[in-house]
């Protein structure tokens, strides 16, 4: 059974946004092990310089590598990432599942991920040329791999 | 204070989803008098025919119609539409505000809107190449609207 990891930089504290990841993780569970893993974000001054944000996502994204599986398939969520349909990222997600046991999806705090970290993955995917909040973003993100499993299985969920 | 219509063809039921707008709705009062208006979906057949869609997307765009104001601003939103940034969402959305006192933003329901219906409207909106579940994509349009009304107001919601 393929293994998805959501490795997220950010605390989930919203009940209402809690419940409806929980409910995708749930779902999920019929597909796959899905399993999401928050990680802390760095703290910033009010009004952080380039560099002191550079940092942070650097010591961010050691703490991301150190989570991910050897052999990983790794999508960086980014806004200037390939945009794509619900059905092509299903063929995505059905490649990476024949030569790797583990799907990675990384998802940056506030200010992203680090430009380092974005070059070693083997996908860079953006949802929408908007920018959303983290914790709606996250529910669009287990919605989209719950969506992606129920194409590749030919279930009714997508039509 | 500018007047924000969304109508959605089909009920929000879900607790959490209905919560969620709420929220927004009411984080949105600050900002304009924005308004929910749901429509009933037209029931079809398990295996509808390219007919009985067509013509179920006719019937309901012109409940729809009925309920647009005259002189309104009006977003259609499907996957066949402009995708952009948040902040050229927020300079759609001012503009919009100088010419008409109502900015309607139509939802379709499971099938989509009425094509011909989609070319009577201001502007045709998409926020992503996916599919999202009716219900999570009615909380990301009252998200990008409030996000919209932050970045013209310049507040810090949106950095």
């Amino acid at each position: 059974m393929l293994r998805i990891k959501i490795i997220c930089v950010g605390k989930l504290k919203e009940r209402e946004y809690m419940a409806l990841c929980e409910e995708y993780r749930k779902r999920l569970s019929r597909f796959c092990r899905a399993e999401v893993v928050q990680l802390e974000e760095q703290r910033l001054p009010d009004r952080p310089s380039k560099a002191q944000i550079a940092d942070a996502l650097r010591r961010e994204s050691e703490l991301i590598r150190a989570v991910i599986p050897r052999g990983a398939y790794t999508v960086a969520l980014c806004v200037e990432g390939k945009g794509m349909t619900s059905e092509a990222f299903a063929g995505v997600m059905e490649n990476a599942g024949l030569t790797a046991d583990t799907v990675c999806f990384l998802v940056g705090g506030s200010h992203g991920l680090d430009e380092t970290l974005k070059r070693e993955v083997s996908l860079r995917l953006s949802f929408s040329a908007m920018t959303f909040p983290h914790h709606l973003f996250r529910v669009m993100l287990l919605e989209q791999i719950y969506r992606a499993f129920a194409i590749n299985s030919g279930s009714h969920y997508h039509k």
